[in-house]
């Protein structure tokens, strides 16, 4: 059981123990810092979920192979551009980019991840990355300032960083463990500037195929339970480095593991519910809660589909109860359920019960809609089952940020 | 093969021998016309093609029922409530709404479809109703202007009636078959106003099962090559009417049953895009084709996701040549490609060659971007096979009209 899990908001991913940071500016970007370095002091185990779509950038077929190694030493992201679509040469570019991290660093060129977020389509501007990447290594520090510095780094569309920590125990633990924290936000204001990204840091020692079910676990119920839009980049990835400098250690399955998968995934939710409230244009984070499912799969795929519906993402910006859109969305789900034994509530609100419009206070419910954070949840009455998914609702920002960047 | 297709804007379902039409204003919505008949002269044969929402408004239900008896006389179409999530007394209205057109046309009941379009979860009023029935039976005329005025009466959010009919001859016919339809469309804007329905006449004569498979294959290259956001109505419906008052008869299956298929999607395909064209906020009609492929699946799914991709539908808005996202969203379809092979055209420019940038007149791939239609061609490079889906672009207006609507 967890008995301890205390938030640090103000601190990220230098807060366990063994690592150090920094984010610079080389010029992928107008403005702001946009290249961010994280070194682990020691061989890290790694653990890493890249995204699914067909179309990947250099740094996902490369970073997954590195991954596949089971440890590595620094990860090294660049925002404005994603080095996607770039053929030979951005796989070559990106090679180059893990070289120079690694001379610099006099660690071996496959300890290094790459990751990269913006344009698709434009080659790397190699000679500003090589005096960042200098720059990056010369600057690497622990601290929270640091902390808020390289999250800042990988921001696209992004309005603010996203980074968490957490102190953390059980009691099946032999010591406490500190988890770190950043991420982007899955948003795209430029062409294709398309991806989540995350990093998450841990003190803890643990064996890389464990580390990796507990990465694959936690991922999905955090950052694969967000969608803004549906729309998933070529760039997507999650790295989880473990740098085994605390005193908690586990070696196998069991209780004490669970407790890692629980914490990690508290943090991984922390994180994800921050790229739902900045979802490009949002002015409000979205709960969607399916339970009495069969399965937790179909209770899943419900709660996405609700969540990426147009008409239900529309009708939360306006502050409207309109149950009928949410049902309209289930149904289209393609999972079965009997829509006579739905109950849907907004917040307190029981808005539809047995599939059937009753009686609610429809000022109360729009008054509830125009909150900051919003929960709504459909009962299918069906099951045991329960997911969770979080959005954003679509406003016109969204489709302003969208439309009116020219190439 | 079709030797004669002429296509007639100004007519509609009353143009093929044997029927006729009326709308009236009933009072369901604010204001126009919101009640529509078509009738037979005589049984005609029936062919009806519905929903895969697991929600189903209570007119789906009943005309899945009737469709399969193989004959009808009228349809009967209401716009302004869905009667969707309404629970028995749903259904005992629907009922009572066909007995009462089959009372005042002195047909059997069970040769009455109902199709409704509009709000989710409020009762019908049935008084309204009633008196509706009674003019709309009494208004039954046969000519063009009945054939804008019932297409007018089924509208919603639709800026304009959507109908058309079309003369048509192959060397295989033994004479010449009329068709005559119309349809509205799938945007929304009170709250679930949800609906594509569709509905076609001909003269011809057809057997029930014949009918059948030739609308399941028209309206898969038609309705269901035609996407707005994704969402799908609880009552969507397309119904066809084999009146068999004309001289063209086909009793079975070979090259006149397949240019049978060929005129009627021909139909179907001018109604569809007139319904991607008149999109909730729609500034343009957008032809996705998808070629190449090794699967008419898979390029329909390509097809398709690009098609409902907010990121695509924002640029394309924004007239932004942006094949980054057409890559983006291709990739995450779900259907297996070499993204190295991949070229995109927008118009006549290429874009993208063997997935990789290439240079082309951004000016002028703007400038083409700005026109009422357009059209984006994704080669896969792959195989023979080939699909299209139409779409509109997304806008602010989308938004408006989802997001300011207060039930």
């Amino acid at each position: 059981m967890i008995t301890v899990w205390k938030e640090i908001t103000e601190a990220g991913v230098t807060f366990p123990e063994g690592f150090v940071a920094s984010g610079v500016r080389c010029g992928l970007k107008t403005q702001g810092n946009d290249l961010a370095l994280i070194v682990s002091d020691s061989a890290a185990t790694v653990a890493g979920v890249f995204t699914t779509n067909r179309v990947q950038a250099a740094c996902v077929q490369y970073s997954r192979r590195v991954v596949r190694g089971g440890t590595a030493r620094a990860i090294l992201v660049n925002a404005g551009n994603a080095n996607a679509c770039n053929g030979e040469q951005g796989e070559t570019d990106n090679r180059t980019l893990a070289e120079w991290v690694s001379r610099r660093l006099h660690i071996p060129p496959d300890s290094v991840l790459t990751a990269s977020t913006g344009i698709i389509g434009h080659l790397l501007p190699m000679e500003k990355l090589q005096s960042g990447i200098a720059d990056a290594v010369s600057q690497l520090e622990r601290d929270s300032e640091t902390d808020q510095t390289v999250a800042h780094a990988i921001m696209t569309t992004d309005t603010r960083p996203k980074f968490c920590a957490a102190d953390s125990d059980s009691d099946q633990w032999v010591a406490p463990i500190r988890f770190g924290g950043m991420c982007k936000g899955a948003g795209m204001i430029a062409p294709n500037m398309a991806t989540m990204l995350a990093f998450i840091t841990t003190d803890a020692r643990l064996p890389a195929p464990l580390l990796q079910e507990a990465l694959n676990r936690a991922v999905a119920h955090s950052f694969n339970s967000v969608t803004i839009d549906g729309d998933t980049s070529t760039n997507d990835m999650c790295l989880l480095l473990a740098s085994g400098m605390g005193q908690g250690e586990i070696s196998r399955k069991g209780e004490a593991f669970e407790d890692f998968v629980e914490a990690l995934t508290r943090l991984c939710v922390t994180l994800a519910k921050e790229i739902a409230r900045d979802g490009e244009g949002a002015t409000k984070l979205a709960e969607i809660i399916v339970r009495g499912a069969a399965t937790e799969a179909g209770a899943h795929r419900i709660a996405k589909t609700i969540a990426e519906s147009p008409l239900v993402k529309t009708a939360l910006f306006g502050c409207d109860p309109n149950w009928g859109r949410l049902m309209m969305a289930a149904g289209r789900s393609g999972v079965a359920f009997d829509p006579n034994k739905v109950e849907v509530r907004i917040g307190e609100h029981v808005v539809c019960s047995e599939g059937r419009s009753i009686e609610f206070d429809r000022d109360a419910a729009h008054d509830y809609l125009t909150g900051k954070e919003i929960q709504i949840v459909l009962d299918l009455n069906m099951g045991e089952e329960v997911a969770t998914v979080w959005t954003c609702d679509y406003s016109y920002d969204y489709i302003k940020i969208n439309a009116e960047y020219h190439t």
